[in-house]
């Protein structure tokens, strides 16, 4: 696991340049050529993730409505939805769920452009799908997802400026800030923030994870690895659910983790982080800037909100990692869990 | 919350015949003669695990994709999505909510047709929506919502099967099946199970639920009353979410309430109940029939998977009920919540 967050910021790299980028803004023109009326992504777990930050790109810098599938309703209930207007985006590491392939099929069939968004463009996945990317992160060794993810955010955020710029290709100034990011990632892997912060939470029960907008992904993926690696039961919130009921919840013995980048989705934060603070919860904050009521903050730089996702969720990891270690866990070999999970 | 979770089966009495449902059905014919393309469901807390099952029935009954909104993409980033072949409905107790009312403002200029549905016909979200749907709850006095979500759930049911029928008026073959609800609701209320079942959780220090297809959204919802009453960190998963990574974090401590009905949804949980079972997790079933790898069964009556989550979510109310009183808590009064929630 340590081998693979390592390898995100060669991984960026790698998607930015050469023919990987050049693969991405030929589908990304595609898209734009045929118009889709609404996007629909799919995906399950850690990939899902990837997706819902893909839905917050499409609406916002698309101005498309997105929705996210449940699978279920096509592979369980038989449902034939009219997507003849579509464009269905299924995200996966493996491309081997059947669940999503059973999505991508019936879209196609009822008129969709599909799309896989894989890491092994041989799956089944990429084979339905009409178009398909390769977020070419090689291979994952932890069954815990790490660059398979980044790797998948960073093709949804090239995809979505290509389509965005009408042929495809991401505009040169968006591209100038974007190859900066292998080397923030790198800054921000160097920091030492998150293994100390293990310790602190060694004896932790249970965490809280919080976000908006571009953020509220995450702090999705945030809890995932926290349960998947330490079992830890992680609770995550979009900043305004979690003061719809889940704040009863919070006192000085549950952390929290809020993700409050520079933008408007950290700038509503600020009244979720010192919400909690009137609480005395113990919450911690991701961002570039200390913000009122919280402990404590791991830091990374300021950027976009848009690229934050791809920077901010580094230290979560290696705080998954750190914690597992701490607590004795394997974070490598996770009790219960396969790398492919093939539910219908 | 006992006097309001006790005024359930009057309620969906209520809703059946007479006014109420004579308003539905003018609604729903609107809509069907409207023919959208696509349905965005937005909703906060408990009102979202309405819309959730809207969505379920909008995919399956209807054959319309669905999303559901992320409000903080308007509301935040000033997206300004084409909606204009959508129907965008609203779901909020209160109508108070002003992210909401922004979405449904946003969805009205863009050319959506839009929908409120509340418990409060006077409120703001009611007064920009096109279209209104009363779910005549009656005054709800506990925090933590229970008649006004079950509430919403059969507005909606009866809305998409007016939709479905093509005039707006719900068949009388389904009507006739309607019409046994509030006796079944009235059985399950009766029956002890739950409270007994909140003793052997009085210890527990978290909580997982589970759930597939249309019972997912009961699963949600069982976790928000769980951590609004008794302050137990409760995590909800799809069934099929759950065995990507989430199953690593149960053991025998780790008590799992799943939702297991008769049905594809429920048939597609006996694996995961299975899977539950060889971790040694502590399964107990909401269902009519008992399942292999589970300790125990709150027991409801068969029905079309459609109906189950108006009977299926009563004993998880009593539940959340009797655990806070069992903790020591007051159900009435959660600490750090409001009956209305103002996030933009």
């Amino acid at each position: 696991m340590a081998a693979d967050i390592a390898e995100q910021p060669a991984g960026y790299a790698r998607l930015l340049e050469g023919r990987y980028a050049e693969a991405i803004a030929a589908v990304a023109g595609t898209v734009a050529r045929r118009r889709p009326r609404h996007v629909v992504f799919a995906g399950r777990g850690t990939s899902d993730h990837a997706a819902l930050y893909g839905a917050y790109l499409t609406e916002i810098r698309l101005g498309i409505p997105v929705g996210l599938a449940s699978p279920s309703t096509i592979t369980l209930y038989g449902a034939r939805p009219d997507l003849s207007d579509a464009l269905v985006i299924g995200v996966s590491q493996s491309g081997g769920s059947p669940d999503l392939t059973g999505v991508l099929t019936v879209a196609r069939e009822t008129g969709a452009l599909t799309l896989a968004v894989t890491n092994h463009p041989d799956s089944a996945l990429s084979q339905v799908a009409e178009l398909a990317i390769d977020v070419a992160a090689g291979h994952e060794r932890a069954v815990a997802a790490t660059k398979t993810y980044t790797a998948e955010l960073l093709a949804l955020l090239l995809l979505i400026e290509g389509v965005r710029s009408g042929d495809g290709a991401v505009p040169s100034q968006e591209r100038s800030a974007l190859s900066e990011l292998p080397n923030l990632a790198e800054t921000v892997l160097a920091d030492r923030g998150a293994d100390d912060l293990a310790q602190r939470y060694r004896f932790a029960s249970r965490m809280v994870t919080t976000g908006r907008g571009y953020a509220y992904p995450t702090a999705r993926e945030t809890a995932l690895k926290l349960m998947e690696t330490s079992y830890l039961p992680a609770l995550a919130f979009s900043g305004a659910d979690l003061l719809h009921g889940p704040v009863a919840m919070t006192d000085p013995d549950v952390p929290v983790l809020a993700m409050v980048g520079a933008g408007p989705g950290g700038a509503a934060m600020a009244d979720v982080v010192a919400r909690l603070g009137e609480r005395r919860a113990d919450v911690v904050t991701v961002g570039p800037a200390d913000v009122a009521g919280a402990a404590g903050r791991l830091r990374v730089p300021a950027v976009d909100e848009r690229y934050a996702p791809l920077l901010d969720i580094l230290p979560m990891q290696k705080l998954a990692l750190a914690l597992a270690l701490a607590r004795g866990e394997d974070p490598d070999t996770p009790r219960g869990l396969n790398k492919v999970t093939t539910t219908l």
